[in-house]
C-alpha cells in the first residue's frame, strides 16, 4: 500500500495459490473418476461363497489392481507437484502452460487405466499394446514435469530466493531419471505387459520415496543455510 | 525473512493447506458421485398415481436408502478427517500417504454403494455378500484413520502444541473402538445383511458425536490450558 | 501465541474455511454433472439444416432447458449459501450436519433434473408426477436452509459480531416465505407442470435479487453501524 | 476491529476468494469430464501392431484431437479467467451472475465437445451442423467474458486501484476482438468444417499470449505506474 512492491508480492503469491486450486480440483476428479473402471458383478450365483467368488473373480481382481495402480500413480504425481510447487513462489507464462499439460496428462488417465483393466488378461497382443500406452502415457508425463521444473528453476527464474543449488541439481537428477525408467517400462510390455506394470508400480514406490528425501521435511535445514 | 524459522513454520501452514485441499476436492467429489447410483425410473404409467407409485417404488427406496446411509457415511469421514486435521499443523511423509490410503478407500465408496444398492433385496446370498463388502470397506477405513492419527499423533509429532494428552487419548481410543464395530457389522452381514447396515448407521451417529463432543468447539478451553 | 484467544479465533475462522471449501467442491461437481442430462443427438440427415432441426429438435430443448434452469437453480443455492457464510464466523456440530443435509439435496439436483428432463413432454401423468418431485426437492432444500440459518443465527450464535439485528429479521422472513412458494409450485405440478416450472424459476429469480438487496452490498453501512 | 473499514475490506477480499473457489471447482471438474469423449477401443485382433491400429484408428484420433482442443480452449479459458479477476478485488451482484452465465458455458464444452466427436468425419452436414454449434459455445462464451468485464471495468467499479486505463483499454479491445473471430469460426463451419476448427485453435493460442503479453507478467510496472 505505501509501495508497489509488497502488493505485487502477496499478487504474485495469490497467483500460485489459485493455479494450485485449479491443479488440485483437477488431480482431486481424476483420481475419484477412476472408480468408474470399477464394474458392478452381477451376483446371481445360489450361495454366499459363490457371490463372494463373483465378486472376487480374476476379471474383477484384474480391474481392482489396475484401479489401484493407477490411484497411486495419480496420487503420487499430485505428491510430486505439491513438493515442486513449495519450493515456486510466482508463476509465468510458460510455467502455466507447462502445468496446463501436465493436467492433461493427468485427466487421460482413468481412459489408459479402463485400457489396460479390460486388455490385462484378455490375449497377449491386447495387454501388450494397452500396457504399452499406459507406461507410454506415463512417459509424456515425466517430460511435462521436466519441463515444469526447467520452467521454474531455469536462471532460479521462479523458484524461492532461499533453494539451494543443490536441492535443485537432486531435482534435476531426480526428473531426468523418470524418462529412461518408463521408456524401458514401455518398451518391455512388447515382451511382457505385467514386468512393465511392475516397473511402473516401482518406479512411483521409488519416486514418492525420492521426492520426499529430498524434499523440505529432511533437508529443510540445508535449504535455509544457503536463502 | 529475518530468520528462517517463521519462514519454515509458514511454509509447513501452506503444506496442510494444500493436503486439506486435495482431500476436500476427493471427498467432494466421491459423495457426488453417489447419486449416479440413483437410477431414473421410466414414467408409462396411466394415472398420476401410479407414476408417484413408479417413483417410490420399493428398488427406488433401496437405491434412496443406500444413497443416504453412503453420503451420511462420507459426510461423517470427511467431519472427522476435518476434526483431526484441526488438531495438526504439519505434514510427514507417512502422514501424506496414509491420507491418501483413506482417500483411496472414500473413492472406492460409489462403487460398494452400488453394489449395496443392486443386490440388497435381490436374495439372501447376494445382500449377505454385498453388506459384508460394504461394511468391510468401512472396517479398513477405520484402519485408514488410526494409522493417520498415529502417524501425527505418535510422540506428538505433528500435532499442534495446544493439544493435550487427554484429548489424545480420548481421541486415540475413539479411533481404536471402531475396528470391532465394523468387524461386528461386516460379520452380521452373512447372519442379516439388514442389521448389518443397521449397526454401520449407528456407527456413524455415534461416531459423528464423538468426534464432535471431544473437539474444540466443547473442550477448547480444556486443550488450551495444557499446551 | 502469547494468548490462547487469537489463536482460537484464528482456528475458528479456518474452519468455517475448509467447510466452505468443501461445499463449494459439492455444489462446482453437482453443477457440472448436470451436463450429462443432455444426450448428443445422432446427426445422421441428409442436409446441414435438417442436422439443426435435430440438434434443436422438441426432445433436445426440452432437455437444454430443463438443464438451464437446474443449472440457475444450483447457482442460485450457491449464492445464498454463500452469502449466508459471509455473516458467519464459527462453526458448531449442528450447522455441520444442516449443512451435510443441504448437500445431499444439492447432489440430488442432477437425478430430478433429469426425471424432469425425460418426462416433461411425455404424458400429463409423467410431467406431473416429475415436476412435483422436482419442485419438492427444492422445498425441502428450503427446509435445509431455514434449518441452517436458524442454527447459526439462533441467540446470534455463530454470526459475525456487527451483523445487525434487522438484517437477522429480513433474512429469516426471506428463507420463511422460500416455504409457502415451493409448496405451490409442488401443489401446481398437479394441475399444471408448466406453471410449476414457472414458479421455480420466478422464485430463484426473486431469490437471487433478494438475497443481494438485503445483502453487505447495499447494507454493509448499515450493518458496520450496529456492530 | 478498531474501525469498520478493515473489517469491510477483508471480508469482500474473501468474497471474491469464494467466487474464485468455486470457479475453480467448476472449471476442474468441467475439463476432466472431457475423457468421457474417449471411447475404450475393443482390441480383439491377432497380433500387437493390430491392436495399435486400432488404439490409433482414425475414429480414435479424432476423438483425441477433438479432446486436446476442448482441454487447451477450457485451460485457456480458465487462464482468461484468472488473468482477468487478478486485476479485481470484490465483487458485485450483477459480476457474480455474469460469471454464473460463463461457468454454465464452460459445462456445456464436454457436450459440444462430443457432438463435434462423434460427426467431424461421418457426412459434411453432420460435421458442418456440430462445428458451428461447437464454435458458437465459444462466441456465446467470448460475449460471457464480455459481459463479466464490462461489469467490472465499468466506472472502474470492481477494479483494484492501481490498475491503469492503458491495461483496461487493452483489455476491453482484446475481448471485443474474439466476438468477430469466432462469428467467422462458426460460419466458416458451413462451408469447411476444419477450417472453422482451426480458427477456433488458432484463437486460443492467440488469447493465450494476448492475454498473458498484456498482464501483471510484462505491465506490473507500468500498471504500478498510474494506481
Amino acid at each position: 500500500m505505501i509501495e508497489g512492491q509488497p502488493e505485487q508480492e502477496s499478487a504474485s503469491e495469490k497467483e500460485t495459490g489459485r493455479l494450485e486450486a485449479f491443479s488440485d480440483g483437477v488431480f482431486a476428479v481424476a483420481i475419484t473418476l477412476l472408480v468408474f473402471n470399477l464394474k458392478v458383478p452381477t451376483l446371481d450365483a445360489k450361495d454366499i461363497t459363490q457371490q463372494f467368488a463373483k465378486i472376487f473373480s480374476q476379471d474383477q481382481w484384474i480391474a481392482y489392481i489396475t484401479f489401484f495402480i493407477s490411484f497411486a500413480t495419480v496420487l503420487i504425481m499430485w505428491v510430486s507437484h505439491h513438493s515442486m510447487f513449495k519450493l515456486i513462489h510466482k508463476s509465468s507464462s510458460l510455467f502455466m502452460f507447462a502445468n496446463g499439460f501436465l493436467l492433461l496428462l493427468v485427466t487421460i488417465v482413468p481412459f489408459t487405466s479402463q485400457l489396460l483393466s479390460e486388455n490385462l488378461i484378455k490375449s497377449a497382443g491386447a495387454a501388450g499394446a494397452a500396457c504399452a500406452v499406459y507406461s507410454g502415457l506415463f512417459m509424456i508425463a515425466n517430460i511435462a514435469y521436466n519441463l515444469l521444473w526447467w520452467s521454474a528453476a531455469y536462471r532460479h527464474h521462479l523458484l524461492k530466493s532461499n533453494v539451494s543449488q543443490s536441492l535443485i541439481k537432486a531435482r534435476t537428477r531426480s526428473y531426468l531419471l523418470g524418462f529412461p525408467s518408463y521408456l524401458i517400462a514401455m518398451l518391455l510390455a512388447f515382451w511382457n505387459p505385467f514386468a512393465s506394470i511392475g516397473i511402473c508400480s516401482v518406479l512411483w514406490l521409488f519416486w514418492a520415496m525420492a521426492s520426499y528425501e529430498r524434499g523440505p521435511a529432511s533437508r529443510s535445514q540445508k535449504v535455509a543455510s544457503v536463502g
